[in-house]
């Protein structure tokens, strides 16, 4: 008999961006039934809008246990309806209180299920910050938000490429961690400590380690930790925390016996990770991180959180409102953190 | 006839990294020929030594003026002696002051070659900028001496992609203009103002005018402009440079009909720009242009100084001590380098 499939829940994100209908193409590809059973949490309403969008002969089915779920295929989506019928036809492309506010609620569902093991993990579809802030829910992301459910302080995003193209790292893929994230980048200085280095290193250390225990890779993890300044601090000249902060940081990863290096120049250590040098790079803010990843494959980049006690992906994109409700929005980020949640899940 | 080709004066930079041994290598490369005539500014025995090295049948040959350099070919180096001999033995991969002692005379002399019009302009090797420091130069780099020795105060660098690969722009190529550069990232804020952003945004309209001139392609070029927080500031959450200083920016270049927008998320709009969708980026700090272009094409990039009075081009990388003077240093980028300069001093 086969190997059971575990159950993922994938929440809908805000729905006046692109969250739907990459769900609903995603849900029509026949790769994420082979590793998963696939259920959406969210507004039915809004994923039978999102069928009829890309015209799909996809049947929306209501269900109310996660169990259900096991009847999903390409040709029925099963939702368990969350949320208020409030945000079931938002004008797309428009920052709405209620699409944040359902994003929200979808969210909060999707981590009960997991945490109630109703669900293996959650993967989420984008929701816009402003819209989750005017809902009144003042969490700068899914990611701050998550670990305040899971209760855990130390947590961090990762950004990853899954193994299998060029430049994406090397056989384990290339996954980029951030010291610091949701924030102006004036406040990165007071956020930046020895302490969220060693921590940040460590997470990538355990992640990759499972990654590649999930890919049968024996070798332990290579990572890269980034410089903050150009050039690394250019030995001193443009700004010291590379040798206040990083540097040791990096000693203190190395003594704990992991293969860790840096401060480099976070210019040539991108190269030298796209092309397979390193398994992970810790990098210090949010652009640093994101420029790289986003170049090499913007679609399909996954989103992972780190730290916390389930396992969660997400789209490395956000709304998108330019494209929003178009049915021109690609779907493989979607596919790819689904398939990425389902090794991960599987793994444990 | 054949219309005369331009003299272009190529500097050491530092003995001590890979600036001799790529110089010596791109001198080997046929292409340069074609299109100017090249000759060496720096040490005759570090070229020697450079040449012994990657065991090329090329003589070095010292000359006093630069029109002996139409002399120049893959057989015969012409370099003009410049910089004291103490620089002729320096240990590689070793910070040394009398490097960057060279680095400095080699380059005060080629941009007097051109200011004097025995040279049509300048294409430097790299200096390390903790030896430029240690002999006593307090600049931050190549770029910020370029302009004290023309007597300009508006300038930049533009890290450039020539046109012809993937993910390298449009038929224009890829230009990323940096409106702050060589400091550290904490310092970035006080020198991002409504009129650097201006002025930056101004560079990059006047030179892709000239290299789409040059490239006989009609049409005005598209600039997009970087934002400097994540998510380009989302709205007012993660910082308000987007709102008070570059959106204002981009309205005042609006206004003087040119093709430019923004402020973008930064990490998207690379995406775009390396797609095609721009001719240039407006990059706001260093390692946001840096991080992009190196990972498109670490090794056949162009560093341009935009500004100058003068055509200065320059390879992309650093005196990268790891490759210094074992024969392994890729030259392409010093090839395009010489190939770019070529072609704007051609167009004037």
């Amino acid at each position: 008999m086969a190997e059971a499939k575990p159950i993922l829940a994938i929440t809908m994100g805000d729905p006046t961006g692109i969250g739907p209908e990459t769900m609903v193409s995603a849900l029509n590809d026949e790769r994420v039934y082979q590793v998963c059973e696939p259920l959406v949490v969210g507004r039915p309403r809004v994923m039978q809008r999102a069928v009829d969008l890309l015209k799909l002969p996809m049947e929306v089915r209501c269900i109310e246990k996660t169990e259900e779920a096991l009847g999903a295929s390409r040709r029925v989506l099963c939702c368990l309806p969350t949320g208020s019928e409030d945000a079931d036809d938002l004008i797309p492309a428009q920052i709405d209180a209620r699409g944040g506010q359902a994003a929200y609620d979808c969210l909060v569902k999707a981590t009960r299920l997991v945490q109630e093991n109703a669900a293996a993990g959650i993967v989420t579809a984008p929701l816009h910050k402003v819209a989750l802030h005017e809902a009144g829910h003042r969490w700068p992301g899914h990611t701050e938000l998550l670990a305040e459910l899971c209760g855990v302080d130390q947590f961090a995003m990762m950004l990853y490429l899954p193994p299998g193209g060029k430049n994406r790292g090397g056989p384990a893929g290339l996954g980029v961690i951030h010291v610091t994230l949701h924030m102006a980048l004036r406040e990165v200085f007071e956020h930046l400590t020895v302490e969220a280095v060693c921590e940040k290193i460590e997470l990538a250390q355990q992640s990759f380690s499972r990654i590649r225990a999930a890919l049968r890779l024996p070798r332990e993890p290579k990572i890269g930790v980034a410089a903050l300044n150009p050039h690394g601090g250019e030995g001193g000249l443009f700004g010291d925390e590379e040798e206040r902060i990083i540097a040791p940081a990096v000693r203190w990863a190395q003594r704990q016996g992991w293969h860790v290096e840096g401060p480099y120049p976070t210019d040539t250590l991108m190269y030298r990770a796209a092309n397979g040098e390193f398994d992970a790079v810790v990098a210090m803010y949010h652009d640093q991180g994101h420029i790289a990843l986003k170049l090499l494959d913007m679609f399909e980049a996954v989103n992972i959180t780190l730290g916390l006690p389930i396992v969660r992906t997400s789209v490395a994109h956000g709304t998108a409102f330019d494209l929003a409700w178009t049915g021109r929005a690609k779907s493989g980020g979607m596919v790819q953190a689904i398939l990425t949640a389902a090794r991960l899940v599987r793994r444990v």
